[in-house]
């Protein structure tokens, strides 16, 4: 059964939600998710998220793009999310895991670093040893410098929000290693006001 | 060990943030969560999130106080926030399990109608036969008239704000009742310009 298998030859679907905190917001919604390339994934959007479905790569491809056009306008803006892998019954866009490996946005977006700051939590569902799953996914954010701490019920990121969206894809492709069904939720803010630290890097 | 525990004399959690789409998001978000009272519940503010804990029917009064009086502005207001209990480690802010049952805020925010639409994903932990415990919950939103119909990773609930509070919380009540560690996400969307039914009630 495709629900019992482990490994990245398995399609991972992300629905998200872009929160521009300005009059604007349409136009930057909008604006984001045309100026991202999504040739290689699923999608469908609803007025209350979009869901994005293919392989795990073209994904967090397609999730940093979208956050990053809308991000460079300057609006504090919030992506939220909850990447999924493995859930049982999900096959329906199964068409996009023919797809190559190469991304198709990270050239365009590469240019663009803002610093952001984010809240993820992972779960590992269906294992009685669920914690012991994930209890050195941690190092990953501390080796990329990204990791800022632990809080209620999430672990908090910080910095370039390349780095940050490296460490969440890493983090999710090593739990799903091992774990037939793994669901990551993601806040991620950039150009609070409420925050110092979120803004243009360098 | 207290995490191996059910039913609900247990702390609950919820970490949300509460996006204004509007160039006055500031005003409204410190405006709302300074209109409820939160004298029951343990509260945390960062730059990403708001956490809070406490009492079950605490932690939902308070939620949808909040909510309601950033969605009475008229502008555009997503909820976005994981419920959780009986995450393993969790007891700072224990001394709040000993306030009573009386919701401080549902008399005041009983008046505000408001008609919005929900996604949510209920997630239990450690269980190896997790789908089946939540199988019978999508009962309660049919039963509640608030049941929208099932989407990928997740189930969409329409109608009044209050009726989805209310799925919410009986959901995510029922659940913890047979399992320990419970984790639920939730998408509150109103006066949303893609969806007509999303606004005033009546």
């Amino acid at each position: 059964m495709s629900t019992e298998v482990c490994g990245t030859s398995r399609i991972v679907g992300c629905r998200f939600s872009l929160y521009p905190m300005s009059d604007r917001f349409v136009d930057i919604i909008l604006g984001a998710i045309q100026e991202a390339d999504t040739s290689k994934v699923w999608t469908e959007t609803g007025d209350v998220s979009t869901c994005v479905r293919g392989r795990l790569e073209h994904v967090f491809d397609v999730m940093k793009a979208i956050y990053l056009h809308a991000a460079k306008t300057g609006e504090h803006v919030v992506f939220s999310g909850t990447f999924s892998i493995g859930c049982p019954g999900d096959s329906a866009g199964d068409v996009y895991m023919s797809e190559d490996a190469v991304r198709m946005n990270e050239d365009i977006v590469s240019s663009i670093r803002i610093e952001g700051a984010a809240e993820y939590a992972l779960y590992a569902l269906g294992e009685p040893e669920y914690m012991k799953k994930i209890a050195n996914v941690v190092d990953i954010a501390k080796e990329d410098g990204s990791y800022g701490g632990g809080i209620h019920y999430a672990t908090r990121l910080e910095g370039d929000v390349h780095t940050i969206f490296k460490t969440l894809e890493q983090s999710f492709e090593v739990t799903q290693e091992s774990v037939s069904h793994v669901v990551m939720t993601v806040t991620l803010s950039c150009n609070s006001p409420s925050n110092k630290k979120q803004g243009k890097a360098e």
